[in-house]
């Protein structure tokens, strides 16, 4: 058996060779990867079955269930996203910045790539796909280690992966995953400080704590998101009840889906009734605050966890605010700094959103379900950063890299 | 007495003020402040003259003591880089990059400040008003702690800087030091994940490290550098001489000079005896590899371990590389990614050096001393990360940003 060192340092290995590679051959790789998902599909499928039925039989929640279910549409986007990321530009060597000294010297900043790249992702096996395109585009070596839930989806995408790299010419070791290794070797890994230069922990908050207090190695983590929708008493009700519904019901087990809905005071009882109709239409649980429940008895009563609480689920929370400020405050506090959104026809209330509320994405009538790398034009994303360093929100690309500066001088000292 | 977490949450409540402050109103306090350290230069040199007595009572090293050491000329400097932050673009609200979506959405993304920053530095006084000025223009509060050795400097300066910004209209907390606080202030400070958003240590390794291992907030290091110069067989001699001897010479006590000299084999017999005596001449000790020694018998012997070791003195350890590949395997294996320089006037040698050199930078023709926010443009800078992430290289008002989407819609919802 290989031990997690042989391949942690082949990884370091493999990312010294693919940061000179060729745009051209990256590419090729990516386009003959995303052929070799495609024609796989049933087999991919048939594993994937295998961990779904066994994550139903142990009574995974719903969230997680869905997260981890394939389809063929599923697989499709994977093989699709691949070839989407062949076909955006490289951004290894890219000027970044061209910098003006007053000294005799010509200064650019650069891209290059991180090095090796360890995602630790729970559930939602087609993660993997997106990891591997993402980080062999941008040059980086990729350590993969999937949740135990999904381990035969993740053993055999990975697998058809790796093998495709290396047949179409990428160097050995450069997509590698550790799904056959035990428990331990999260924690084995995380110690590899000196070969490891990125750690993507994409989960739950466990995850993402026990990841972030067990390394040395640079964390970013996705983590889930506490979104809200802020309704203010400027709205187009028609934009801002299809938004309600998108960002609620379209896919309630993701991060970027809203847990809070908050309503401006002016409008709470002519807009409650009509989101309560649908929302019930839509089996939503609804959860009210005092002022909600006096217009709409029929809502349940939120507790103050509530507020705090992500449910991924169809359940939402529903709180009255006096102004737009108030509802900026309750974001500030209550959110995950990931995903919130404003429905208003109000320039100044849409300017003040924006720029007061400290999120990695902040929308104005539109759904925060939208926060994607896909729709954002990236491709895919490796995941959705709410940290604020090294990058933050949906990361596609450019995130996975790091600069280098180019000086060139003519025997230029300093004085 | 104020306790360390009052300054720690004031400076959290003060930096939301300042990510809303207008770039007037900061440019102002900018200008004020420089010419409040101008007027204040005599009392700022009577007190660094006790710190610097008594470092060199206690023998403190020559790197450390020339550090901490102010004149007339670096207090000037000071607000001279004061000004120069002032009259440089806002960084804030700055738009990186605007994104097409295939959905009906403006998608941008813009700079904001990244909230409260604590600089922990070692000796050097003067970090102190460049990191100040820095941070206010990016909009971010600063929580200063200074060494012990520089105590009086630091405190002065502290106090004219907070009682000019808070003078000309800078929120309370905003710029705090807390060297009035014991040892343990530092490992207290570090616990404070929930408030402070980025920790820069700057000094040595010892410093560094201590900072990575005990904290959960982010971390910018500023570590030393051991820098190399490879003087390539295709070298206009009377550059690389120049070079060789201001990489060396000018400043050693600083992380940006050279600690080692390559030459390539073909020009070694020819080269190395003019440098032998230029260096001669500027004190410098020289230790060498064997070939090196069996053209300039006068040189000693580099040990193992020289080729690992920052000096930060006027010694130097010089090798002879068999080839440029030779020479980029060793500054790779032995550099600290910091600063490598190669003189050259071949034009491939050149590309292949930047490209393959893994460092925050990569310089062709020029001393590596010139790695430095001032010389790039900048102003100045708050310290030069030797990390990747999240920024690397100097950093100046950009590196001390975070960013956020801007995405507005039409009703937009995901399907």
């Amino acid at each position: 058996m290989i031990d997690l060192s042989q391949i942690v340092k082949k990884a370091k290995e493999a990312s010294q060779i693919l940061s000179l590679c060729d745009t051209k051959i990256k590419n090729d790789i990516l386009y003959a990867t995303a052929q070799s998902i495609s024609a796989n599909t049933a087999e991919i499928l048939f594993y994937n079955d295998i961990d779904v039925c066994a994550a139903k039989e142990s009574g995974l929640p719903y969230s997680m269930l869905d997260r981890l279910s394939l389809n063929e549409k599923r697989v499709s986007d994977m093989a699709e996203s691949m070839e989407k990321i062949a076909s955006l530009p490289d951004p290894i060597g890219e000027i970044v910045e061209e910098l003006k000294s007053s000294f005799d010297l010509e200064i650019k900043k650069i891209r290059v790539p991180l090095g090796v790249i360890a995602l630790i992702y729970e559930a939602r096996p087609n993660a993997a796909s997106d990891a591997a395109a993402l980080c062999l585009k941008s040059g980086n070596a990729l350590i993969l280690k999937g949740g135990s839930e999904a381990v035969q989806s993740n053993k055999i995408i990975a697998k058809i992966i790796k093998e495709s790299f290396i047949k179409a010419g990428a160097p050995e070791g450069c997509t590698e995953s550790i799904d056959s290794f035990d428990r331990n070797a999260v924690l084995e890994l995380l110690k590899f400080d000196a070969f490891i230069d990125l750690i993507i922990p994409r989960g739950g908050k466990e995850l993402v704590d026990f990841v972030k207090a067990s390394t040395k190695i640079p964390v970013l983590s996705h983590g889930m998101g506490l979104c809200h929708l802020y309704i203010d008493k400027d709205a187009d009700f028609d934009a801002a009840l299809k938004i309600a519904v998108n960002a609620k019901c379209q896919r309630p087990s993701v991060c970027n889906s809203i847990e809070t809905l908050l309503i401006h005071k002016d409008i709470a009882e002519e807009f409650l009734p009509k989101i309560f109709n649908l929302y019930k239409d839509n089996n939503v649980e609804m959860r009210g605050c005092g002022k909600t429940r006096e217009i709409c008895s029929q809502i349940g009563a939120a507790a103050e966890e509530d507020w705090d609480t992500e449910y991924h689920d169809l359940i939402i929370s529903i709180k009255i605010s006096d102004s737009i400020s108030d509802a900026i405050e309750h974001i500030n506090r209550h959110g995950s700094k990931h995903s919130d959104s404003i429905v208003t026809e109000n320039k100044d209330s849409a300017d003040k959103f924006l720029r007061e509320i400290d999120s990695a994405a902040v929308f104005v009538n539109a759904s925060t379900r939208l926060h994607d790398g896909s729709v954002f034009g990236l491709g895919c994303e490796i995941g959705i950063s709410t940290q604020k360093l090294h990058s933050r929100g949906t990361m596609g690309l450019k995130e996975l890299t790091a600069t280098k500066f180019l000086i060139r001088g003519n025997g230029t000292i300093r004085q």
